[in-house]
């Protein structure tokens, strides 16, 4: 089986975290390749930027989806989630979405712990988008100031383990450490905190694995049925092709 | 006081029919200025297209948005419209949300009566990001072929009241008649209807017009505070000023 | 167009608040009329009271209300307005209601910032019955000794700040400064609150001027269709006249 | 045990009728009086009606409940229900909360029958303030021209029989024979329905006698509490007494 | 009438607590026969320990409750609540449902106070499972170890009381002393929380008096309705004839 | 990996179905074995029979689990499914959960497909005890006699794909073929249904193996905490001493 990580931010060192979590934990039959966007933003952090990349996160799948089994939009928040899977039929997971419905099996409440507010919004429409808001806890992030993006999970361990703690207090089950950057960190996490830890880079792969075995079509029916062709201009080209269904 | 009304189809004869309609309700002291996207698709009836659509809404408001006290997304379901808010600080209102908060004081419960079963997906999650499922009563289309989109309005004239009675059926008290190219139509049905009857474009300019004199900086607070700048690449030119503060 | 504006309490000091702060934001083409209940209490603060006063408001409406085009409720908490939407085809407007429907178009979540604890359970049945509780942060208030409800603004300046923090810190977006005797009082915190401040007598008046272009039989389909007229004893005269539609 | 039982309606008929379904069922330490309304409406149907028949039953309470332990609101549509519960510190009961209540201990879902359409409106309202939206599968009404009031429960038989089918299949475990001049009808109908009926007169009587014993200062915490003493105009005068705390 | 109290706990002591508390209340005409469990646990505090002692209540239902009018499963949590519904036609309530539900007739919101945070997650499912989470301010629970159980009331007073406070600022209008260990505790607190304080075994028998009367038959209608007789192994010998229907 | 199905039922022949299903789409690295109850019911079809039903599936659990590295439970309505969550720190699936939860990536709204409408109230219980209503369409079952549980998938094709598109009509995107006797029937289905449809006890094992990757410990965190020992008499023999923690 081949799985497609499309990571919508324009840096290549996230995609190898990544990249580097997810193949901590893949089914041994999974073969998996991991993109990096071409255009966009270093880091997505607003609801504008995430719009934006979801063109990009479509396009790739444009371009590339066609030979893997299922694809993984790798940037918590999910940017282009739905249109996607209306677009395409194939399985398609995100990283919130994937961690959230994981979570679900895990405990009844979940939260968020991530590493900047700015966050927060963003994130939260897309619990309500997944009609989850009763299952979850809130979104908990220190109140510090954010170094490098990539060195987050050294200089944001202890500061995150105390929100860790508040999120529990808060009545979560299970915490997902939301945001690319902190993929991978779980495991180091895991001894100091006595609740159920989900990576969500890791819920996005599992998944986009187990649909490719259930359904492999995808979301393909009902209202997300892919739609007639259609012309456009000015959109990205293989994204135009394939929205006018002439790849 | 100048409200931009943004058409995010490519099609010109519906901005038109928005333009006129919304004119016939203008507040006496309002300018209004309406533009047709200058890319995208003639006329938006899917998720995807409506995401790809959201960044041209955007573009827009980056060129023009500065000259204005408030602007209307005027394709209904919103496209680019939770973006929008949170990048740009002023009011902004999308003809799906604003029609149905007016109808929530006309009335308990609304419902959506278009031309295509199509739309009805990308409405819904409008409805469902809003929060405001507990007061609609849903989608209602006709059961019949659509011929051009600028003769929707003579052409399905009869199949379209008799949606309006299922929709009265169901429990709406207010009827929104949803899609750029029912703009117009309510004055000619309201004699036929006995339920209120919304025209979203209306709705929407009457809002924004509102919204400019009670709140001049729009959504600029908490969650939808503009965030810092940011560089990019590959987005449309004034958009990525705008996003890295550099407008 | 011709609003009238109905202040429920018997304060004339009130009215002429309330009248003032609609003044600064009427549309041009619109003429203000403020009259004040003849009976009832000074200033409405319990479920009892407010229930008492919503029969006035309907008379007050019965013996006036033909020569307007629209009226405004305004007394925070609505009293009497789901009735009169039913009763009379005119669109009507209450501080709540219209303040809470505005600030969803200005961020996701409102909270109430009010003078005193005492008004927030009958304030909340206005949002549990409008289905807006998912949007909702709660209603704030000071923990002070209050004085004279003329020198509310004055007195709770600086408690009413702490509080409106309070509001944004448990998630709202946006702040209703809520109660008839704080009307007039958001321009003077605008410079100390980085959130949306709305007064709920500007968006009540906006919103009644929105809908008499929209709607102008305002609410006056399915459930609020106008019942048949029926004879009654005991009633005020001009709202017995107008049940029994003799007027 | 003394209970007082207050029609809203000024019909003696409905009283009679209201008391004798109450008398059926009552505990036998327990002393039912039931009064009619001085002033209103023969029979209330509307919001506007409603409304104004919950100061009598305020006025009622003040006159009269000072002599009893509990009391119950006869009318469907509970008027006055809420404000009578924060202003008297007794338990007061409705026949729709009580029947609601009730229901969710005898199956998940309840439905109400009635006997006109006009009726549901309102008592939907009654549903969304208590927030049991979620177990309520709507109120079901015959399309038959309404006799009179006395004779309702003869004329209606045979097309209320075939409502109760319609709200079974609509997953209703529960029936509600909804409205005053159903009371008593309930035992001649069980064998005809394979759901369970309730009477809510019986309901309300029930619940009261129930209440007094297990917290017999009613709603009188939180919330609830009642209010200082307050002066008014234009009251009833026993109302306005109880309200300026002066009774 | 005869009422059926079963304790699903094998501890003796506790049926008598539970026994006393409940003849407190009681209607001068119910005659009240208190059963313990034969097997199980001395005191149940987890989902598993529930979801067995369930299945020893509807034993000893099918043992006993032929001889009764109505039924009470006196464990906070309810232990086989809902298919004893189903599988008996008799009223059954249980001391958690029956407390929320007399709840909601005594102000808006109730919450939990009880001794031990074990229980919290068990109890949360009933709520759910009754769709009253929008009445519900949630469990309060003092941060103290626990003694006996026989001796929980004495020695746990002054934290209760502290829970009492946090939950009335929480916002709750109704307080349930949750857990049979807390039987016959509210009248000794009362003088000290300004809050309406239930003990669920008085609601749970008062409610099955009042159902008694109600609905004799229970919830036996719709999804209640009692399945047909079926064939079993392993099951206790007078629940295996009942569901065989040979009984 | 090591996975094992429960089948709650006491029929072999139904073991092997969902036996014969879940291999169709296992992973390759994992290693299967399916156990039927030893007591209970030939096919489990009411609350009380799924009550009892998972008293066994939990002794099995304390019997044969620790030798695997996660457990489902194989009938739908997933008895005994969150107390053994609570008492067992492995994953444990259910094929109601795990369909559910599956189908929220492949659709907005699933809807459950079966062959009895008596299972109907029981399934229905477990969507509201995950929270998931808003996006469910309801239970859709023929209203034609049911033959023998093992001939179900070949004399109710017709009427299943019926029901099939009476779910779709009403909304759904993803169609749950439940209950156990419609194992494996999903592929032979889908060339005649323009929908997604999933075989739960599939999702029960693909999430089965997707959480033993992910979170080995299962729920073990929060509320789902394992609770410390407890004695207990009259229960099955391995699970008394897994509750005891004596094994």
């Amino acid at each position: 089986m081949r799985i497609l990580l499309i990571n919508p931010n324009t840096s290549q060192v996230l995609t190898e975290k990544l990249d580097e979590a997810a193949r901590a934990t893949l089914p041994p039959d999974v073969d998996l390749v991991s993109v990096t966007a071409e255009d966009g933003f270093p880091y997505i952090s607003s609801r504008a930027e995430a719009h934006c990349a979801g063109v990009g996160v479509m396009d790739t799948l444009a371009r590339l989806g066609g030979e893997f089994d299922a694809a993984v939009i790798a940037a918590f928040g999910d940017p282009g989630l739905l249109p996607a899977r209306e677009a395409f039929d194939m399985p398609i997971t995100g990283m919130t979405e994937a961690a959230m419905l994981s979570a679900c099996m895990l405990g009844h409440r979940f939260a968020f712990v991530t590493f900047t507010p700015r966050m927060a919004p963003w994130y939260n429409e897309q619990v309500r988008q997944a009609q989850l808001t009763s299952r979850f806890s809130g979104t908990f992030t220190p109140d510090v100031p954010l170094g490098k993006i990539g060195e987050i999970d050294s200089d944001l361990r202890e500061p995150l383990i105390a929100e860790c703690h508040r999120a529990m207090e808060a009545g979560a089950d299970v915490l997902i450490l939301s945001g690319a950057p902190l993929a991978g960190m779980a495991p180091s996490l895991r001894g100091e905190i006595d609740a159920v830890l989900i990576d969500p880079v890791q819920a996005a792969v599992l998944q986009a694995a187990a649909l490719a075995r259930l359904a492999p079509q995808g979301a393909s029916g009902g209202s997300y049925r892919r739609p007639p062709g259609k012309p456009s201009t000015g959109l990205p080209e293989a994204l135009a092709r394939h929205i006018a269904r002439e790849d």
